[in-house]
């Protein structure tokens, strides 16, 4: 273990830089989490580098070189001052990790048979974003697709809304939208893109099941203006989620959430019966 | 038309106060609006006053008259640098209210036959509640009960998340839950509580139609730390959303979205049938 004290060594620096940077955070392949909780989460083999209080450090020395043993990845104590420069919330938890983006291509997305997928465009609220890979998990997605036009999936306010689904979920980033849907079609992927317009219909009046033979992915677009014309011309249906009183559209991450728990709902119940 | 150019101006005060205490606006009954959006959406005789900067005011006189025609509002033009020291955004829009707050009572939630309901319990978050809000109205609920314990339902983020539906949604505020669940369950309602434990069955084997003759109202607790036992005792049913993977629960407000819109999704489809 390494203790630092200075606001000015380089891995102080590092830790500031790739929080607030997202440019730093792709160079580098690398992002921050804070908690106990994440870090229990995180594959061993993604940390990069511990950094713990030396008030928290002897109650969380046994799980730090339980974690650390096998990758080796550095232990740096420092003193609570410089936890909370270099956290991102107010009240730091004492542990704070530096850790390995995990890597995801096409083919992890499609590893099970008839797999449900979310696909989201230009999603931009860090939280709307975190919630909705936390979501995805819970409805037993198998991955997500992220247009380049989404907020930074390793920002920390989104890591922090994901609840470690972040290192759970196979989650394709930067992606071209158009291209991802030619290839999610050619392997039996229908896509249901939300949308509030004329064409569409009631979300729940397809079927998600895998009886079909068909995946399924829910395509959901930007808070402020939905998806791109182009992006719903390319999808096989248009969905909407009706709305009764004055409302003129759902939170993205709502309506995301009671697509996919339709999905996950109407496989539920198949299986049953 | 009144100009305000001083920061100590009583009503600039005034707003400041509103602003940033939840005590205030409960004496005062009042709380703040920002935006244009909310501001049509407002009732006109709940409106108290109007504040609009000199930049946005050729463009907005016509409605802002229009509005503040029958229930005389007074309507101050200020400067931008006032504007900016008054709103809660970044970069607010150029025109602000003080609003009356809604009223609401029991007898409210129970106007129309078996009413879908949503009742929270200490949520924290002002933006899960207001997105609760907006998604409520969009499910068809007839209305909201929020225990003491909740955030307040009038700072300005909340209100803002509500998407003006906290002008449509009548919302019982400062509730005494346990007196609330036995009204409701003398009105032939029935109380289905949101809750991970062994009890619990999954939240969609249940009838919330109009047809079984009873209305539904989903009870969901705090983001944290779910509800209380002595809560779900009372509830008539406890219900859980199935989750796959390693998600230990969902977003609280994509929680009580889920379960309104399948509770408005069955109320749907009986109907056709």
């Amino acid at each position: 273990m390494e203790e630092i004290t200075s606001p000015q060594n380089p891995r102080i620096r590092r830790i500031i830089q790739l929080q607030s940077k997202a440019r730093v955070r792709k160079e580098e392949g690398s992002f921050i989490t804070e908690g106990v909780r994440i870090f229990k989460d995180t594959p061993d083999e993604a940390l990069r580098a511990v950094y713990v209080t030396k008030e928290r450090l002897p109650e969380l020395q046994d799980l730090i070189l339980g974690k650390t043993r096998s990758a080796g990845a550095p232990v740096c104590v420092i003193p609570q001052a410089l936890m909370e420069k270099i956290s991102d919330t107010k009240t730091p938890q004492g542990i704070l990790c530096e850790v390995r983006m995990p890597s995801c291509t096409r083919e992890d997305l499609l590893r099970e048979e008839a797999p449900l997928l979310l696909m989201l465009e230009a999603i931009q609220d860090p939280g709307n974003l975190g919630t909705m890979v936390r979501t995805a998990e819970a409805a037993g997605a198998a991955g997500i697709i992220l247009s380049r036009e989404c907020a930074d999936l390793y920002s920390a306010k989104t890591v922090r809304a994901t609840m470690s689904a972040i290192f759970r979920m196979p989650i394709l980033t930067d992606a071209d939208l158009r291209e991802e849907i030619r290839a999610l079609q050619e392997n039996r992927v229908r896509i249901y893109a939300a949308c509030l317009d004329d064409r569409a219909c009631p979300y729940d009046r397809f079927d998600y099941t895998k009886g079909t033979g068909y995946g399924s992915a829910f395509l959901v677009g930007n808070e402020g203006n939905g998806l791109q014309e182009e992006t719903i011309r390319l999808s096989d249906e248009t969905v909407y989620l009706p709305m009764a009183g004055q409302i003129e559209s759902l939170n993205a991450a709502v309506a995301a959430s009671i697509l996919l728990y339709e999905a996950a709902r109407q496989r539920r119940n198949s299986g049953r019966e």
